[in-house]
């Protein structure tokens, strides 16, 4: 059962339910802006699903909105945030902001963010840079759930990175991955269907691989693709963390279940403008003919491959058009926060 | 069988067959220096194995050597390089040391590099920016070997990244990867043993599985870790070559078989300044509280994971000291090119 409410509606729900609790309303625009953009790709894991987890935070003081981040240029192409606290989205969209800043002047922005949160999706900030004709490169790291290659206790957390370089006349490459094997999601759906997971997944105490998604609560997640993937987790760490002087790590605190202290996340944006490296047609023409070789190499009877966010990018047009689909569980809940607040609820299309 | 030579033999062996055939002492030290750390690193497969291989395009005028690269700063922080078809190893080195530089000045340098050829290991330039100090990416596209996932004919090649941070007293983090499932090498080794190969390495015409690998042929290899992997792939193809205006994809000349010109790949390198993000000091505590979390989270009774590039480090001080292992045959293919060359070839141990 779902429910499909209009997306504008529902990005002013977000800003009218946190401005009614006295939040900063550029500040909870900005965090609406990217939490809906998360719905609308079909991301629902990262949408409204969060929003009563992300209130309760903001009203218990662990989210400060607003924020009053200090920002310290330190180069023409580096500059670092100390997130004060503040929703990760907009930390995240003033850290890739000032990252294309920086790029429009140098060539290259990178930008650290330290003491923040939870930032949803790193495609959105990555997209921002797709559309400010750059290739941009965004990654956080989270609270620890997936054991590094060959030990078994979670050290990285799913730890995303996300590119994205823009395509002409049509949406740009997003490629917006965790590094975890598989989503905690599917491992909890796989536990209701009593379903037996492949080994590469999850890995328990002494090593060995657990293949029952119920004895997840016990076990580490592992990351995709061995060493080489965990190698990508630990490089996301480095640059979100170890270079911001984040949280590293375990120390990075849930946003479910740890109520003291912010998040403390740590998060890295990297901004590089093309037409610096190439003549924007040429890069056009390059990024085209490689799209072509791509769809071209399934073979005649086959399927063409799906470029990286083809799918996502579908999803957007579609629920711009109709509405996003909320699981009606999803749609209680913002009804709850409506009332609470004393606000209206998006009303169903 | 395998011969041990003192590594500075072998580099200035490298350097007098190159110049005994009249190439630029330079350009050829240069490359002599990448060449033999891929052996000393135990990277076998891109060390003087290759030498043969290198030295006939050479001969053959497939490499400049002088080449005259043309360097064109194009932002504080961005600078390109037609390469001029010169040894790859160079152009890398010269492309990383200009990343360098322009990092120093301001915070962050990225080049781009087209009208190469094979540059070797990825590693070795990344970890010339992690003894800067810095952090480093190096990244070239290669000859097409690997379906992008869902489809079954090569699009990308075995595209290598590597990834270089600098540890207090210790080495550097080096994460080199190539984006294949398997080596190249280890489905030859498979095939001459006659091994079955696991699914997820090769892929037939057809889209299925391929685990005999005597018919690697006719099969495309596949990318690590499924879809993400792929994108991996597919941005290290954008990076190197979509935004260097370097021959794409199947474009790129296989330096064993086709003769028909230089290998026209493209590199990407990029470097940042640490301490423009962090006091030096900070980074280095973030960094060891990192790689301790790892170390420790085996567990009491298991062996501590190993962190990148750990294992290629000791065997690399092993080799510094008692001679670089070089199989015989490849021993005897360098006697081989000494003999032609009217020089000596470095004396086994």
């Amino acid at each position: 059962m779902s429910v499909a409410v209009d997306a504008t509606a529902l990005r002013s729900f977000v800003v009218d339910l946190l401005t009614s609790n006295n939040a900063d309303h550029e500040q909870a625009s900005v965090f609406a802006t990217a939490l809906v953009w998360s719905d609308l790709m079909g991301r629902s894991t990262h949408g409204v699903w969060r929003l009563a987890s992300y209130m309760d935070r903001y009203l218990k003081g662990l989210i400060n909105c607003p924020c009053q981040p200090q920002v310290e240029q330190t180069g023409s192409s580096t500059l670092t945030i100390d997130g004060d606290a503040g929703f990760g989205h907009f930390l995240g969209h003033k850290g890739m902001q000032h990252a294309i800043g920086l790029a429009a002047d140098s060539g290259v922005g990178v930008v650290t963010v330290r003491n923040s949160n939870h930032f949803g999706c790193a495609g959105y900030f990555a997209s921002m840079a797709a559309e400010a004709g750059m290739f941009g490169i965004a990654t956080s790291n989270s609270i620890a759930k997936l054991a590094a290659p060959g030990g078994t206790t979670p050290i990285y957390g799913t730890n995303p990175i996300a590119f994205g370089s823009p395509v002409e006349n049509a949406p740009p490459i997003i490629l917006d991955m965790a590094t975890a094997a598989a989503s905690g999601t599917s491992v909890i759906r796989a536990a209701e269907k009593g379903l037996t997971l492949p080994e590469g997944i999850l890995v328990d105490r002494d090593g060995k691989p657990v293949t029952d998604p119920a004895l997840a609560k016990d076990a580490a997640m592992l990351p995709f693709g061995g060493a080489k993937g965990g190698g990508i987790a630990m490089i996301v760490e480095i640059l979100s963390a170890v270079l911001s002087g984040a949280a590293l790590s375990t120390d990075v605190r849930s946003m479910f279940n740890d109520f003291s202290g912010s998040g403390k996340n740590g998060h890295c944006f990297i901004a590089i403008d093309i037409k610096r490296l190439i003549p924007l047609e040429i890069y056009y023409q390059q990024m085209a003919l490689l799209l072509r070789r791509i769809k071209d190499s399934a073979g005649a009877s086959g399927t063409p491959p799906r470029l990286p966010g083809e799918q996502r990018w579908s999803v957007m047009q579609q629920q711009s058009a109709h509405g996003v689909d909320l699981e009606s569980q999803v749609y209680e809940s913002l009804v709850s926060l409506a009332r609470d607040a004393k606000i209206d609820a998006p009303a169903p299309l």
